[in-house]
C-alpha cells in the first residue's frame, strides 16, 4: 500500500510550519508500506493542484493531509470538510474569499473516509491526547480536506485531514496556549497511518473472503 | 550549593503523580551542585512536617516545591503563597479546611524568594512555555508554598513553588486539556534550578566584593 | 410570512430548558409577520416528527430551531448540519446512537438556508455577542438541523439552527461558564427573525421585478 | 452606615468603563444606608490619592472598589491584594512599573476584610454567577486593592475589591469572551453592599451583647 501525506509550507511570516516538519520526520516505510511526504502551499486551489499532481504521480491508496490548529490541545482527526472558503486572513497568495463555494455545484460536505474513531482510539492507547473534530474550519485546511475528498469521490482511495497543536517553541511566551512536541506529533501520525493501513487491509481481506 | 526539591505523592486514587515523577528524573548534580529530591504527602501540615525534617537534615541553600495544576498549559512559577487553607476536595488524610489560616497570626502572604522572572525567561529561551502565576490556589500546593516560606522567613535559604501541567497520558481522552511531556517538564525544572543557582552565586559574589 | 420556531423540552433532569423559555417569550407577530413557537422533545427522530407535523399544519415560510450550547458565550448561528448521530449521552428517550446516519443515503451535510452572516451582523449591531458556528455538534441539535434541512430540501422554505448560551441562573455556582440573560436571548432571536424576513422579502421583490 | 464605592474612569481609548457605569447606577441608599459612588483614574498612586481624599471627606464604614476583568464570566470577589505593581501595559498616565513594591517595606499582601464568601453565596442565590478570586492581578486593580487595605490597616473600616465581566456590547464581535449586562452587574453590586452591611451589623450587635 502507498500512503501520501501532506504538510503545509511555512505561513504568515513564520520560519517553519510544524505540519510539514512532522511529515518530514515520518519514516519512509511503516509496517512494510510506503509513506510519501509532500509539501503543499497555504494557498486556495494551488494547494489542491499540488495534491492532484502528486496523487496522479504516486497513485496512493490513502491520502492524509496535516495542518495546524493553533490553540487545540489534542490531535484532532477531522470528520468532515465543507464546501465553503471563508477566510478571516488572506492565504499566502493573498486570496481572502468570503463564503465562496470551493466546488461550484459540489455537495455541501464530504465525510472523511479514514477510520477516524479507530485512529483516535489507537492514538489514545499510546497516551497521546486525541479527538474527533467536527469542524476543520473554513480556511485552507478545510479547503484541502473538501477538495481532496471531491477529487477522490469516485475512487476507493481513502482520504482525510488531521489538525495538530502548536509546538512548545511556538508558544513559549504565550502561556495560555496548549502545545505538543514534534516527537509526540510524529508518533501520533505514525499510529494514524498504521490504523488506516490495517483497517484497509481488514476490509480487503474480508472482501477477498466474500469472493 | 544544595538544592532540595519536592514532588507530591500520588493523589486521589491516581497511580502516579507527575510532580514526583519529574523530581525523580532530575540529575543528582546540576552544574556541580547537589540536587536532593524528596517525596511529600498531599496532606495539610504533614506535607510541611516532611519538608521541615528534610530541611533540617540536608541544610539546603534552595528549596523548590513542585505540584501539578491540571489544565494549565505552561510551567507556572508561583509569585506568592497566601495564609489560607480553603480546600474544595479533601486531601489524602481527609482534611477539608474552609478558610483556615495556615499559620495563626502569620502574615497574609509571602512572596517567593526565587528569581521568578529570570526563571521564566530562561525556560522560554529553551522553547518551553512558561509564565509567572499570581495564585497557587488555596489547596495543599499553596499550603506548602506558604508554609515553607514561613519556615524559612528569617534565613537566607531561598524558596518557591512551581506548578506543572498534566502529562499527555493523563488526559489522552480529555482533549480539552493541555499537557506537557515528562521530558520537557524535567528540562524546565533543570533550567529553574540552574537559574536559581546562578542568581544566588551572582548575589554571593557581589556581596563578597562589597566586603 | 409565517415563521415557525422551535425550542427544546427540559432535558436531563433540569426543570427548564432555556431554548423553549426564549421561544415562549417571543411576540406572536414581528414586523407584521406571524411567529409560531413550538416545543420539541430532546429525542432522536421524535423531535423531527413533531417538527414535520407542525410544518404540515402551519405551512411556514421559515423554520428556525433553537437549542442550548452550554459553555458558548455568544449567540451561535449554525452554518451546517451533518448526517450523523453520535451521542455522548443518551437523549430523553434513552437513545445513544454512535456514528449512525440520520438519513440513510442522505447527503453528508446541508448548509443552513438562512442569511447567517446578515443575522450575525444585525445581532452584533444591537450590542449582543454573536458568531457563525461551523459545527452544531453531533447530538439532537444537529439531528434536528440536518433533519429539517433534508425535509425541506426541495421546497423554498428557509431553515436553520441557532445555539444559545446558558442562562446566568444555570451557572451561578459554575463561574467558569459564560451566560446570557433570557431578555438578551429573546432580543437576539427577534433580530434573527427580522433579518430573515427582510432578506426573504428582498429576494421576493427582486424576483418579482424580474418577471 | 456609609458605603464608599469606586469605579474606574474610561481606559485605553474606550469611551466608557463599565465599572464606573455600574457604580453610577447604584441607588444612593441601600437598606437605609448611604451609598457614595466615586470615579477614580486608571493610574498608579493617583487612584489611591483620590480614594484617600474621599475616605477623609466621607468617613465611610465600608470601601468597595470595582474594576473590570475582561474575559471572566462571573462576578469575582477578590480575596487578596499583593504588594507589587507589574504592568503589562501602561496605565492612563503612562506608568509601566515592573515588579515594583506598591508600599516600600509594606507586607507582601492584605486579605480583603469584606465577608467574601457570604457575598458570593448571596449573589448566587439571586441566580448570578459569582466566585471568590485568589488573584486581582498585578495592574491598577490590585494596586488599588492593596493600597486601600494598607491605608485602612489600623482602622475598623472594611474594604475589598470586586472584578466584573465585559458588557455584551464590548464584545459583540468577540464571541469567545463572556459578558454580563449592566443591570445584572448593578444587582450583584447591590447584593454585595447589602451583605457587607448586614454582616457588619451582626458583628456590631454581637459585640454589643458581649458588653
Amino acid at each position: 500500500m502507498k500512503i501520501l501525506i501532506s504538510g503545509f509550507q511555512p505561513f504568515g511570516g513564520e520560519a517553519i510550519n510544524p505540519s510539514i516538519e512532522a511529515v518530514k520526520r515520518l519514516p519512509k516505510e511503516i509496517d512494510g508500506h510506503e509513506v510519501i511526504g509532500i509539501e503543499i502551499p497555504v494557498e486556495q486551489y494551488t494547494s489542491l493542484k499540488v495534491l492532484e499532481e502528486a496523487i496522479k504521480m504516486y497513485q496512493p491508496d490513502v491520502v492524509i493531509c496535516v495542518g495546524q490548529a493553533g490553540g487545540r490541545s489534542a490531535i484532532s482527526v477531522e470528520r468532515i470538510g465543507i464546501n465553503v472558503d471563508d477566510y478571516r486572513i488572506a492565504d499566502n497568495a493573498g486570496n481572502k474569499p468570503i463564503d465562496e463555494a470551493i466546488v461550484d455545484d459540489g455537495p455541501d460536505a464530504y465525510f472523511s473516509t479514514l477510520p477516524i474513531k479507530a485512529i483516535v482510539s489507537e492514538i489514545r492507547k499510546e497516551g497521546i491526547p486525541a479527538e474527533v473534530s467536527n469542524s476543520a474550519g473554513t480556511y485552507v485546511c478545510n479547503h484541502v480536506m473538501y477538495g481532496v475528498s471531491h477529487m477522490l469521490r469516485d475512487t476507493d482511495i481513502r482520504s482525510g485531514f488531521v489538525h495538530i497543536p502548536f509546538l512548545p517553541q511556538q508558544v513559549s511566551d504565550k502561556p495560555q496556549y496548549a502545545s505538543m512536541t514534534l516527537e509526540v506529533i510524529v508518533q501520533a501520525l505514525t499510529i494514524m497511518i498504521q490504523t488506516t493501513i490495517h483497517t484497509k487491509e481488514d476490509i480487503k481481506q474480508s472482501e477477498g473472503k466474500l469472493d
